[in-house]
């Protein structure tokens, strides 16, 4: 049995059914999510082989995720710089603005040269809710995460890949493969194009609610907010 | 040097900080104080020791971190049961409550009942705002944690215990002293009458805010939400 999937569609009925019924609110979700986003940095990037961590936000909740991710990683010791040109106007991304400026945490306008300088990147840019064109300023940041040989961990989708047909044929996103992905809550069909290490993150999903939608609980273990879907996991 | 702790009136005031200039939501801070404590029991108590955890919260942000604790320990194979006679009408603990329902998390009124078939008690009653007198029905439910064999975790402090000054010399809480405490954020004052194993959790604590405060940041480890403090914890 393979994995089960949801459409980007379906994803976005989830998440808000959760926050209705579900009586979670954004920001206990998204508190969780960039939990599991920055326990992902920490299974792939060990602390002593390089801690400056570049998390690149886009302008949506996938941004959010990474907002709160890095606050987590910079309370275990790593050192994030934040790339996050189109900032959110609504009170709760000024709210996990602040609480990283409070850390003392640097926000760079200036991608290439923040790339440089990082051991590991996460892609916060777009989720599941991405369509169409990449908008600038990002275009030439896709660009650079599809070139770069540092390693790059995706949330719950690659920037710029169609959360329905994966990759790209033409675009900045063209080739771009990063080195993991983190799904939050459940895949997306995208993953059947991804080629790298694969984590299932958001571990707050009820039974019920996954029976719904036709999904799984993903095998978490232990304390653990998220859980590598391998070999093992294919079979779920 | 010794651990430094913060009365009732600063932890207050530390509290609403966060929230004010801090710009963290109680959403937030409760997800995170309630995982710890999570974690907490999960070290006390290993799933194949018993899974029966019975977590009785009071009506305040003491039993709002109880209520987030129990959905973590669901989701990591435990069993837990509320006891949560006095359930604030509040819009974040009915939503914290719906979330338990929703896990099918039976809520009991039968305390006593409860406590013969639990394996592990987390009490989430009162906290650092706690004093004077207990009010019902809470006198026969400390009695009963007083009395009782099953090894019982204090959220902040062992409920009925005084902030600044320790065990009470009469009433229910007198002879109280719980097998584990976490304190959140930070230790209060009661610590220094505390026999048992103790931990700190509440992993969001900023240096600059533990300063203005004369805290300490806790000695984190890895991607633990909390840390116990033991003979290295007093020298910190």
């Amino acid at each position: 049995m393979a994995l089960r999937t949801l459409s980007a569609k379906s994803a976005a009925a989830l998440d808000k059914e959760l926050m209705s019924s579900g009586a979670f609110s954004i920001d206990q979700l998204m508190e969780l999510a960039g939990l599991s986003v920055s326990q992902a940095v920490f299974k792939l990037q060990p602390l002593n082989q390089g801690k400056r961590i570049l998390v690149a936000c886009g302008p949506g909740n996938n941004g959010g995720d990474g907002l709160v991710a890095a606050r987590h990683l910079y309370h275990y010791g790593y050192q994030p710089t934040m790339y996050y040109p189109k900032q959110s106007k609504s009170e709760l991304y000024q709210r996990l603005t602040k609480q990283l400026k409070d850390l003392d945490i640097p926000f760079t306008e200036d991608f290439d040269s923040a790339l440089k300088q990082a051991d590991h990147i996460v892609d916060a840019i777009f989720g599941f809710s991405f369509s169409g064109e990449v908008r600038e300023p990002f275009p030439k940041v896709i660009e650079a995460l599809r070139d770069t040989k540092i390693p790059v961990l995706a949330v719950d989708a690659p920037s710029s890949w169609n959360i329905e047909d994966g990759p790209p044929d033409s675009g900045p996103g063209k080739g771009f493969q990063p080195q993991a992905l983190i799904s939050l809550t459940t895949p997306k069909p995208l993953v059947k194009w991804f080629k790298g290490r694969h984590f299932i993150g958001g571990r707050f999903l009820s039974p019920a609610m996954a029976e719904k939608y036709g999904l799984d609980v993903p095998p978490y273990h232990g304390l653990d907010q998220l859980v590598e879907i391998g070999v093992e996991g294919q079979k779920l």
